[in-house]
């Protein structure tokens, strides 16, 4: 075949995806799909219904800003200058993008340069490092390591970065970090002396930090989410990024915003004018009304941002329970709607599964699938080549989930793996 | 300022956006805006009544497959297997974007290489040259010219492609053609015998086509939207891509797709993965519905493939009166919804500008935004920086209003320009 047939450089390699792969495994309508973020609650009543009226709107079917909706980004700087404390421009500090994927990819390819190297946190969103090479620089990762946890519950607070390992990371071609918290996959929420290392690092280095936030308010008790953006000196560093998909459990509107000073987000908007241009009208319209019934109730309990986290939390402790109860050692997380585990110690028998060169957890979630009729994500998946094998062992179970779901899960995996327990020992 | 503070060097200089600049201008709401393609006629009840419908659907809220709503990619791949009389395999030979800019992106990031050539056919749309540049590629202009037409109506069919010079931009570097039918902003329909030039072309020198047919439908009697992909030895090398809100007038769902063999598409899919993930769900299934009520009557009059180019028909007739009633000399469109005419014979007095090094079209368009209250589209923005006093002449007015704002610009254009008219003669 003819060479200008052939995927242009910049995309070499980065044709493979989990989500695709394993989105396709789950699609069997007989399978219990705890893999993808994908929430099975019921959703706030107001946002439905809100985009149900503005659908029967002829102009708000059309064109608007390209840069956000003016209603939206309105509505997003009134609540994030209550959360910064400070003055947000609507029009120059926020950037409305096709979720929060459009804004890590308006940020990287907008800021980032051939040769330049980029800091990822292993493990890390899957994405991030495909961008990072698309836009033909070099990732460099630094994993978090956990502490012994000695018979204790383990938690996500455990896995931390070492200073002088992260430190040794940056030098005169860094030009990011890529941070994320709450943390996906670990629901890891670093804290305000995290922080502070990653910031000091930046102002020293003079680097620019990618902040990934999607899950700000999924945050249970006992933690607070912290942005490093409101961090002395890192305003004028920092891109922050938000999601709808995230804030109000509608994953499929592919919204997401980002947030940062006019002297970087004017360069994301390059990236958006010239690739998609702007945002779907009457989902940013609906999400403006949303975000404003929950601005004017942000201390009441009945606000989303305090109800779904709360809603949460007892499912994660629902499901870390249950994994406990056939005999794996959860990561309990702070945040997120996420939750890892060991499956090693299920010695399952996975001789018949195909592709021997996969890593352990790809397998697994193969052969859970398949056999027990319950699907996950492979932790490795978030992972550099180089790491994979630290994390096989581990499995992402998503627990955002509603009653029928969990009524499945609970006997799926009670009866199926218990089997495999009593048959290994 | 920091260096790592700047754009990366992708984007160097494509930050003006003729969209952003007059969109802004037209924003009073004094004004009658007939710049930005955005329709003001009632949309089709049904496809608002079914996102209406959906939008209460829990799950259809969330997350679906990232290169396309299953319901949606079968039915294009149904529609346009009746239009290309050949099998479509809708999983890997049709890609769901954000929008037809998703997809030209997706084309252009996904398959074209820096030092690569583009062909581009000026006047074009105007993300095609910062596009084809942030890939790092070299665009090679080639000019639609006219026709000398005596006294005739002039139609966009007296623009042609001189099939010599054509042939002269073609060579062993060149990577790509971009070719638009319906041509916007000339309204132009390429014929059976120029798309044969540009077809034998691409085959002789292995050239890619990425074809934009976004106005497929909207073409007026004695014209027959015709597909280059359908051209003997040309599905091969064929990218054609479509949009909702051209099809269905719903230009702020930002829906569009990309139609072609799964060896190109699938680079595609590698740049929507690792750029967006996926679009918003909601709106596919909307869409899906609305596609199935119209591919089951596409001989009936009602469907709305046919009624739609039959409405505007006769408000092209309408805009092409208007404008020749007061002086002007309008080049009557075979398809779209755009007419561009000539407004230097009107002679306004535009001394009191400001920015005198912009082309005479921009300073016109400024002019009757502020003084005369009505917008458009300066046509030197479809051009590149070489071409654009060949076009500095015309201005872009859109026809696709209701009949609120059909009075307003009648009486606009009728009292103000003739006052003009009158000082000037």
């Amino acid at each position: 075949m003819s060479s200008k047939f052939k995927n242009a450089k910049r995309i070499e390699g980065l044709d493979s995806n989990v989500w695709i792969e394993f989105t396709k495994l789950a699609a069997d309508p007989s399978v219990v799909n705890l893999g993808q973020g994908l929430p099975d609650i019921s959703l706030p009543m107001y946002i439905k219904e809100e985009l149900s009226k503005i659908a029967t709107t002829d102009s708000l079917n059309q064109y608007t800003r390209g840069f956000g909706h003016p209603s939206l980004v309105k509505a997003l700087s009134c609540l994030y200058e209550k959360l910064y404390q400070n003055q947000i421009n609507p029009d120059k500090e926020v950037l409305v993008t096709v979720g929060a994927y459009g804004s890590l990819f308006n940020a990287i390819h907008g800021l980032i340069d051939e040769g330049d190297e980029v800091i990822i946190i292993v493990p890390f969103y899957d994405c991030y490092e495909p961008m990072v090479r698309m836009a033909g620089a070099t990732p460099v990762f630094v994993p978090l390591r956990s502490k012994p946890v000695d018979g204790r519950k383990w938690s996500s607070s455990d896995w931390t970065l070492d200073p002088q390992e992260l430190a040794s990371k940056f030098n005169s071609k860094t030009k990011a970090i890529i941070l994320n918290t709450p943390h996906n996959p670990l629901g890891k929420v670093y804290t305000r002396e995290e922080l502070q290392v990653i910031a000091d690092l930046c102002i020293k280095y003079d680097t620019l930090c990618i902040s990934d936030e999607v899950y700000e308010w999924l945050v249970y008790a006992g933690n607070k989410h912290l942005k490093i953006a409101t961090f002395p000196g890192m305003w004028e560093r920092t891109i922050t990024i938000g999601s709808a998909g995230k804030t109000f459990s509608v994953t499929g509107w592919k919204l997401g915003w980002s947030i940062g000073p006019d002297h970087l987000i004017k360069h994301l908007q390059t990236v958006q004018q010239n690739t998609v241009y702007t945002c779907a009208t009457p989902l940013q319209e609906a999400l403006a009304h949303a975000f404003w019934i929950d601005i004017k109730r942000m201390d009441d309990p009945e606000c989303y941002f305090n109800s779904l986290p709360k809603e949460l939390e007892l499912k994660r402790d629902r499901m870390v329970h249950l994994l406990e109860s056939i005999g794996l050692k959860p990561i309990v997380p702070d945040g997120g709607y996420f939750i890892i585990a060991d499956v090693s110690l299920m010695d399952a028998d996975l001789s018949d599964m195909e592709n021997n060169n996969e890593p352990y957890d790809y397998k697994f979630v193969k052969w859970m699938t398949k056999n027990k009729k319950l699907s996950a994500i492979p932790v490795s998946a978030f992972c550099n080549s180089e790491t994979k094998l630290q994390f096989e062992k581990f499995v992402r179970f998503c627990f955002i989930k509603g009653v029928h779901l969990w009524q499945e899960t609970t006997l799926l995996m009670l009866c199926s793996f218990c089997c495999i327990l009593s048959r290994s020992t």
